[in-house]
């Protein structure tokens, strides 16, 4: 048995937000309440950037039924941040600082709610505390629309954006083709270097009403290529719909957006703020073929429509906070909560718990297998519809109060 | 008691489609299907035009079960379209084939489910009708999202879009505002002339997760002002999102977005086909304040996401369709079905069919009056709220299936 600590915890959540990354942070806040070796339940502002500016939240202080509203609010309700935290070997004054605040607060766990560069923000900090010789163990709570992480079957947050971008693309499809006169339909997904998301809608195809070609980042993209598809499409019905990823790139590796977006700023992390793919391809079909086109983003819809989450999403979400919570509890730390995918004996799926190291999980991206890609590079294979269907089965059920959604609002007091 | 009428009916939608459009269609079908003196029931493929095509289904043909999922079913399921009829006195080949189409189907009762110009449409054929002696009685079934429709409190399809509007709001209102560092946000909903549909951004705002700043094409457009004011905004808050009216327009009437979109394309009924507002403002905004900003066009989706429907507008939607056809039935002709609205002893709004002259209603639109929107321009008022609330109010089921909806898919039997 685990050397039992007691302490203060920390949650803090990073990166992009998801629909459901409040329902990981609930799972962890509200498995660390209830635990007794768990004295304080503390919430950072802004993912580290709270620990560096010490803007902790008390989650004591938060009333019960509000914090299980976190369950279907969507974004980051404690705030977060693309804040990169440099190598302690270069510069140390950060995770000094984090020290000093775990030390203040006697915070002796660490939870944290982000992708993959969460995971190496996590990673560093454990490694700085170990050599500090200061006890304290380090979990990651994976998040994540783009489903890239390594080591787990699949990331809270990428069911959720898949069932948006399947439903849409559906009610999409049924709108577009409406008229007597047909059009070219260029739908953009989020992902800028894995394809999930723009797979998932390939669901819509499956079942009869959804794009006629699917674009993913995994493959060289083609303008000429891509013009001749849409033609021949168009031809033959009349319509034509496409969904391509964001992060669709030409042979060199040179972004199809960088042709529209010359001059996209660029993030911390050195990731390009981009947009714009569906009107660059939209004006290019109508210099082409004359037709009547409609470019469409789902620009942050994708990775906040808590409306149409889906609810076995949800439920993991909460799950892998609260695994978080209960393996560190255990002696556990350093590690990644993941999922490993089963089935039972009447085939249905069936979600475990599984733990990563965190070493293996940072800045290592998961990219859509050449198995689940069409030969034609311009769809998606039943394997690929086989493996996502379980993940967007149920409906989450917002609390809707006056006919929109009750989302949860934190008091966020300050911690002492 | 009105003489009886036999024969047999042709339903047609017309225009931009909503996410309730087949609810209003189902009711007039389902009811017109139990209708002893109704005895066929076309619809016209992509609306006036399948009558002139000769191209109509038989909608006996079609499984019960698959025609009750028109009820969450979006877009228009037996196809649209933007056909503008002549004056008969200019020109009268069109009235004259219509005329053709109805003997050789017996077609005595004819229900268009549409906007403005559907009621002018319907207004048309009944009055050459009259003329040309042949009895046939003709009821108009409204649909916009717009809201637009004179003579009656609302519009099926706009509580949907209001409360997709508002919904999508709170959820980009949490996801924008996520990181340490702020941004603007710009949101553009659809409304040419009306701003119903923007203002039902104003319900998220009412409840404190909404726009900051409400700009409809009731009021002149002022680019410098509107700088000022998100510059105001987003010194105080470090956060500024707004919501915008594709229709805005300057103090001549000229569309800001003309700026941005000097080639957009013009339908048959002089339309032009917007779009691309939010990134013009967001630019400016970027340029005066060098601040992130981020545009998102509602598009399409705000018409057509049927999963996050009123249930009230679908269920109204669907009475509305019922009521044409038993007044018709019962004698009445040239009308529109409105609604009306009243409250009950407990304050509880309660919505009444009301039947309008379809002179009175064709081509002319109804605004959002002075007393909701507030003394600046760039917001709703409490009368709003009061207004739009009991409309959104329920959230519509529409049935899923492998995590998706299941929508109608009808078999389209060509009448012999």
């Amino acid at each position: 048995m685990a050397k039992q600590l007691k302490g203060a915890c920390i949650i803090g959540q990073s990166g992009g937000p998801t629909s459901v990354i409040n329902a990981s942070a609930y799972g962890v806040i509200k498995t660390a309440l209830e635990c007794p070796d768990i004295t304080r339940v503390y919430g950072a502002a802004h993912g580290i950037r709270g620990v560096l500016d010490d803007v902790l939240y008390d989650m004591g202080e938060e009333d019960e039924k509000e914090l299980a509203l976190l369950l279907n609010t969507p974004s980051s309700a404690l705030g977060s941040c693309r804040y990169k935290l440099k190598d302690s070997s270069v510069d140390d004054s950060d995770y000094k600082r984090i020290l000093e605040i775990f030390k203040k607060y006697d915070v002796r766990y660490f939870f944290y709610n982000g992708g993959n560069d969460s995971m190496d923000t996590c990673n560093k900090i454990s490694k700085y505390m170990q050599q500090a010789g200061y006890e304290c163990r380090i979990m990651g709570v994976p998040k994540t629309i783009d489903n890239d992480l390594y080591g787990t079957d699949h990331c809270p947050g990428f069911a959720s954006a898949a069932k948006y971008i399947a439903t849409t693309c559906m009610e999409l499809y049924l709108d577009a083709r409406v008229y007597d006169k047909g059009m070219v339909c260029v739908l953009e997904c989020m992902g800028r270097h894995a394809g999930w998301l723009t797979a998932a809608a390939g669901v819509a195809s499956h079942f009869g009403m959804g794009p006629d070609l699917i674009y993913l980042p995994e493959r060289v993209f083609d303008v000429d290529r891509f013009l001749a598809d849409v033609e021949a499409v168009y031809k033959k019905n009349g319509n034509c719909l496409v969904a391509v990823s964001e992060g669709t790139h030409d042979e060199n590796g040179t972004l199809i957006v960088e042709a529209a977006n010359a001059n996209a700023a660029v993030d911390a992390f050195g990731h390009k703020q981009l947009g714009g793919l569906a009107s660059f391809l939209a004006d290019k079909v109508k210099e082409k073929l004359n037709v009547k086109v409609r470019p469409i983003e789902f620009s942050l819809m994708q990775r906040c429509a808590a409306h149409s989450a889906s609810a076995t999403d949800v439920n993991e979400s909460f799950l892998a906070g609260k695994a978080a919570v209960e393996n560190a509890v255990n002696g556990i730390t350093d590690k990644m909560v993941g999922f490993e995918r089963s089935y039972d004996e009447n085939g249905k799926y069936v979600c475990s718990i599984k733990l990563i190291d965190l070493a293996e999980v940072a800045n290592t991206e998961k990219k859509v297998p050449d198995s689940m890609i069409n030969a034609s590079a311009n769809g998606v294979t039943e394997e690929f519809i086989s493996y996502v269907l379980p993940l967007i089965e149920g409906e989450a059920k917002p609390v809707y109060q006056n006919g929109v959604p009750r989302f949860a609002k934190l008091k966020k007091v300050k911690a002492k």
